[in-house]
């Protein structure tokens, strides 16, 4: 069985999404499109979606840290890790057999996201509104989750098969797994801005008692890229 | 002239001291202590503070990404990286000619630190309460200001010389310099911890317009000490 890891991008003061998000000229917030532009430059993103070069914008992506915690799993040589945060895209898409995210998020995606989405793999969306499940090209297809996080992550968990599940947002249903004990991994993008309000990933009651272990670090100039084991306290 | 240096520690949910802090038993709040274990196994924190041994407690920490950005300046092999934190720690404490705190973390830790305080420089305390400055042992001086944050960085930075200014909090003092474009570095050491509630670095208040380009990230185990330069808006 694959794992559950969720993966999302958050500014220096802790939030995914800036101010005044909403559907239409803000989907993330004032300021929130920041959070994302490492991203959207990565080859790998840029493969994933169907568009063409990319690359890493600083080609300094540097990996810190390796899974066993103190290691260093990186060459030395600096054109050798070119790409790392890159790769970590590719990998993350490429084990992903499920995709999980909330309402809010799909409904500002769903109309950028068209006739294709770039995700390739079942999609469950956490909602309260019934909708009947939709299969697009290329692979994706939308499927309405009414009855909670835990039934949405064992959906996308036996869609997945072998594969990891991504949760990929927005905080709500990050914050929400987290609680419920039903992440095996958390990623962060910790992003260098100030956002100055929006959507906290943490609010102010998170569970002091959710252990965190720490297992990679890998910086680039624009991004750090923070990976962390949970100890799941209801698994 | 030397650079206004800002150093905390914070918790993966943003918070520099736990719920219910105050002076007495929780000093730094419900689990504050938590923030700080990392620094107190240093070797150099050790030294600085009259304890013999402490060391690297995992012996993994490691040096990604150099000042400009991209590089490497730590060595591949695993035995020299062995206390980097520590080393960074050391030339912190040597690199600072004087240090500005705040006025409840000066009460918190003036019973602790004694008649000979373990800072050896001038320390200016942000402070509503006149009070005669104060030399102790060992060249430690209490110095306090009471005229805002702006007069304290500029007496510590007189009495820093060619040094460096010490920011060490708490997280008011560190946030009002750098809504006042006071700041040359901030520099965070985040602990992936959940504190659930707190004083928070980074309040909804936080101005977008402060630039931070992240200049070094250096990882362990316990703790990813995270650089930031800091473009001074006002400056």
């Amino acid at each position: 069985m694959g794992r559950v890891i969720a993966d999302i991008s958050m500014s220096l003061d802790g939030f995914v999404a800036g101010p005044d998000d909403g559907p239409g000229d803000l989907p993330i917030g004032r300021g929130g499109e920041r959070l994302h532009r490492w991203m959207f430059e990565l080859a790998s993103w840029r493969a994933q979606v169907g568009k063409d070069g990319g690359g890493d914008r600083d080609g300094g992506g540097q990996n810190s840290g390796g899974e066993d915690g103190g290691g260093q799993d990186s060459a030395s040589a600096g054109a050798v890790q070119n790409g790392v945060a890159s790769d970590l895209m590719e990998e993350y898409f490429r084990r992903s057999g499920a995709i999980l995210i909330g309402r809010r998020m799909f409904d500002h995606g769903e109309p950028v996201w068209g006739d294709e989405p770039p995700f390739r793999v079942p999609v469950f969306v956490l909602t309260h509104r019934p909708r009947a499940a939709e299969a697009k090209r290329g692979g994706t297809s939308w499927n309405f989750v009414l009855d909670g996080v835990a039934s949405a992550v064992a959906q996308a968990t036996a869609a997945a098969g072998e594969r990891d599940v991504a949760v990929m947002g927005g905080g709500q249903v990050i914050s929400a797994c987290l609680a419920a004990g039903l992440l095996d991994e958390l990623r962060l993008h910790l992003v260098p801005i100030l956002l100055g309000g929006g959507v906290r990933l943490f609010a102010d009651s998170a569970d002091p008692a959710v252990g965190l272990e720490q297992t990679r670090v890998v910086s680039s100039p624009g991004v750090t890229h923070l990976f962390y084991t949970v100890r799941r306290p209801t698994a």
